[in-house]
């Protein structure tokens, strides 16, 4: 066993790397497509010979698995949603990334992509120990890719920061898009979760608004999930703060979207709060970019 | 050596379990302060039977050593400002902790209150691997019990948040302390260091300036360093991002004052730059204090 996972990290630790190099090179090119459903396939294809062990859920309403290594008492991944993981996600990849995605049913949609985004997190998860950092860039190429294509122009990861006097500064952010003159610009923050580091999302909106006057920049937050999973106790929990949220929201800066992958329905509830705060299902995104492109 | 380090952990756990109750009940009283000496006294017994082992420092002007156990090959601490450690501290402690800081000359005032915060880490740093909230709990009882002293209030660690509707909301910070009607109030978080983690500080404080009013909170950022000690190269090195604080001050919310117990030369230089951005030694606080508290 040992050596033969080693083979497979060997393979995807490459895949990995080409899926960088050409979401750097060219985040929207049909290379990235194709790096991107190569480094997923060979996930989902080392998961489906992984064991499904079941979790402790006390997340109201959702149930949790996790993938754990053929062999006793090894690894496990992070936990799972049963219902938002779509085991035959590996044959539509090729399909799919080919044409745009909202030609899918939203509930399919919405499986087919939380089954891409957590494929290689579950395998990193199986195959290495304590690397928190490849699934995090994983995810930021996914969603680099998708959000490059759906907007036809490929991301920056910094803003100019005007200055009176000197050299200009810069802000490093996740990613930036800027659609042109006189066209909306996006702010897109990408974590694999958020916990108390969402604070940080609204402090760089805050200073984009500062800079560049409110509503230039409009903030799009896109999430995985908010779950933790206990190693000790197999119990799966979200860790939700939503009157931090409401606070950051109102003083802080107002983002305009909160796309999750696993909504949190802590976070839901905000959609009927005040102000609401627009949390939804990242799938919706494919229904409404031409709205958001629109500055709608 | 293993039995005895696991006694001196024991004895040092017990007295650090005794500080944070002390600090939590009444962190002005004079328990607290027979507390901490009693951390910081056995913290440098042991390591004044420790070695002292030179690092190389790549930062301009400064020398760093660690203290290392005896046994080869055997861990060691984080980086010490050579010139900020005062072996003498340990037989001042008492009657330091007796009468006010301000009564030391500036110099030695600075070295005492350097060598009082990095002991405890240090000698965890050496008894125990991968514990980073004890150490950062530890300073927090200090600057809590120091800020009380001079302030003559004990601190709360959340903030009530208005709201119209609804029950009210609270923040959750690091120290609020609050001199009555019609007195300031303080914004007080306390970092061991902040790296990316620094926006938060501002973030915060824009909510209670957005929450409560421009000015009815003074912001006062507490951080004991900068340093990072690459272990295996046992280079020093200060991860400074002066431009971002700049942005931070301008656009997210001003804070009063930027303490350190070991100044980065990089924060320093804000002190001349546009905004000006006071950062200065932790020891001017005793000097100060007065003018803070009233409000100026």
């Amino acid at each position: 066993m040992p050596s033969r996972a080693n083979l497979i990290l060997d393979n995807l630790a490459k895949k990995y790397e080409l899926l960088k190099k050409q979401t750097s090179h060219n985040a929207l090119g049909a290379d990235t497509a194709e790096a991107l459903i190569d480094v997923v396939q060979y996930s989902l294809k080392f998961l489906s010979q992984c064991n499904q062990i079941p979790l402790h859920s006390s997340v109201p309403g959702k149930d949790y698995f996790a993938f754990a290594a053929k062999k006793k008492g090894g690894k496990i991944s992070r936990a799972v949603n049963k219902n938002l993981f779509a085991s035959d996600t590996a044959k539509k990849l090729e399909k799919v990334f080919s044409k745009t995605l909202s030609d899918l049913p939203l509930a399919e949609r919405e499986r087919f992509l939380y089954t891409v985004a957590i494929s290689y997190c579950c395998a990193v998860d199986l195959l290495k120990t304590g690397d928190q950092k490849t699934p995090a860039t994983f995810f930021e190429c996914l969603i680099g890719h998708l959000f490059a294509r759906a907007f036809g122009v490929n991301p920056r990861t910094q803003v100019e920061v005007l200055r009176l006097e000197e050299e200009s500064s810069t802000l490093p952010t996740d990613f930036i898009f800027d659609l042109g003159t006189a066209k909306p610009k996006f702010h897109i923050p990408v974590k694999t979760s958020t916990r108390e580091r969402v604070i940080q999302v609204f402090a760089h909106q805050r200073v984009l608004d500062g800079v560049h006057g409110f509503g230039k920049f409009t903030g799009i937050l896109v999430c995985l999930t908010e779950t933790k999973l206990n190693h000790d106790t197999k119990e799966v929990i979200e860790i939700c703060l939503p009157k931090q949220w409401v606070l950051y929201q109102r003083f802080i800066a107002p983002m305009k979207r909160f796309y999750y992958f696993d909504i949190p329905k802590k976070y839901a509830g905000l959609a009927l709060g005040d102000p609401p705060m627009a949390v939804m299902s990242f799938a919706k995104f494919f229904d409404e970019a031409k709205d958001l492109m629109a500055g709608r």
